[in-house]
């Protein structure tokens, strides 16, 4: 591998905080309008923690607009836990429980999600059939660094894709363990289509999925989900696109400046991922 | 306490990524400027993770005059961990092991440094003297929630402030608890100054120091460092600036991508800072 030199990138995010009812003490009266600047590309933009949606914080907080200004490339959920969110090449797609693909408004909400601007930084070629955990042994050999975030993004034709999606929940909101009871399992063969997803470091636990969180979309944009497992086929090129800036926006409102974040969830989040 | 509406809020940050040789394999080459938008006062802007701090990742990878573009408050230390920063109103001190202040220039750098821009959003006044561990209790049971960021601002002629500074180690880098034995430690009575500092949440733990990260500069801007501890006296107004967006820039280059994050170090961590 070649050492090059780093010559300079400029990040600009623009968060949008849209209107809501703010917890009482939490109070901005703020109205300052900025342009969105060139250059944001290598930034992961988060809404929200995992550990709040664990805790069943499924208030959408963030406008599907917004995610789309922050990102063309990444995985989330909807107001409600209303099924997976996949957001490919700037279009975002909502994966219901029904099993089917359904285009997402801009005015839809998220709880959750995390987008970046996809750019190809660096390739694997798979050499051998692999399944999800696999994968990422495989993968922990070969990046350069585990403490980096990387946009991970794969194309082929998958022998087995097995995917869940939640059903909308209902207030008051079960805890994400609690509704992943209820979620629906599909297992696909042979099916063609676009795994999405990001690698984020171990200590971005509590904040984000430690390790591997993906998901799939076919190319007919018919069948999705959160991958639960999948069979990786030899020579399939995986496609990272490494991303030091993390910009984050914390819930201001709804049930978020409520729930216990104090635990460590890792555990929890394990079983309910795989 | 009223609710209030939250009217909107956007929020640009600007994070520059200056030249530096990059780790192979973690390569970027772009060159996109943007001027900074208007607007990103409330976020955190942070250099690298406490963790990696904690590990001995003490190069410095952004210069101050980054830092200041970030934010006119807030905390962290210099290359090499030569002594604690200080950034106040906009101008930024170092806080070396000789126990004095200097100006820093625009050129030196930090490994691990956390600001924003300071808005009054919310005061506390302390009801009777408290030292640092009895004001984080007590204002824990006046905060609207402990899973917001808060930079945290408090001015007063404090009875007892004690601060300490590194002096500047060397490489190889030893780990921040083997740096910390040789630090200076000064106790200062009655001093008339101002502490700068953060809260962050627990769910930050391994990112932030979870909890109150304080610094101290006195107004004559001669003395000051990391609180070990101090006393806050009755009737002191604690001012708050709620943060709800946050903005890492993980290095790219140096011993960061090396070392082990994937450890708990809270309790390590708690033994260094107090």
């Amino acid at each position: 591998m070649d050492t090059k030199f780093f010559l300079g990138i400029v990040l600009a995010i623009v968060v949008v905080f849209a209107g809501a009812a703010v917890y009482s003490g939490l109070t901005k009266n703020q109205t300052a309008v900025a342009a969105p600047a060139a250059g944001d590309r290598d930034v992961l933009y988060q809404v929200s923690t995992i550990d709040a949606l664990m805790q069943g914080v499924f208030d959408g907080i963030r406008p599907v607009k917004e995610i789309r200004r922050q990102g063309d490339f990444g995985i989330g959920t909807f107001d409600a836990l209303d099924g997976e969110m996949i957001v490919l090449d700037g279009v975002v797609y909502q994966a219901k429980a029904d099993g089917r693909i359904y285009p997402a408004d801009d005015r839809m909400t998220t709880p959750f999600a995390t987008v970046t601007f996809f750019d190809q930084d660096r390739t694997e070629v798979t050499e051998q059939p692999m399944n999800l955990s696999e994968f990422s042994s495989a993968m922990e050999r070969r990046l350069p660094t585990g403490n980096m975030i990387y946009a991970v993004r794969m194309h082929g034709t998958f022998p087995s894709v097995k995917v869940r999606a939640i059903p909308a929940q209902h207030k008051p909101f079960p805890t994400l363990a609690e509704a992943s009871k209820n979620q629906s399992v599909y297992t696909y063969t042979n099916s063609t289509g676009t795994v999405v997803g990001f690698f984020t470091p171990v200590f971005f636990r509590g904040v984000n999925v430690a390790g591997y969180h993906l998901h799939f979309i076919s190319d007919d944009k018919k069948t999705g989900g959160h991958i639960l497992d999948i069979t990786i086929p030899a020579h399939t090129t995986v496609v990272y696109d490494i991303t030091p800036g993390f910009a984050m926006a914390l819930p201001t409102s709804g049930d978020f400046t409520g729930v216990d974040l104090s635990k460590d969830l890792t555990g929890d989040l394990a079983q309910i991922e795989k």
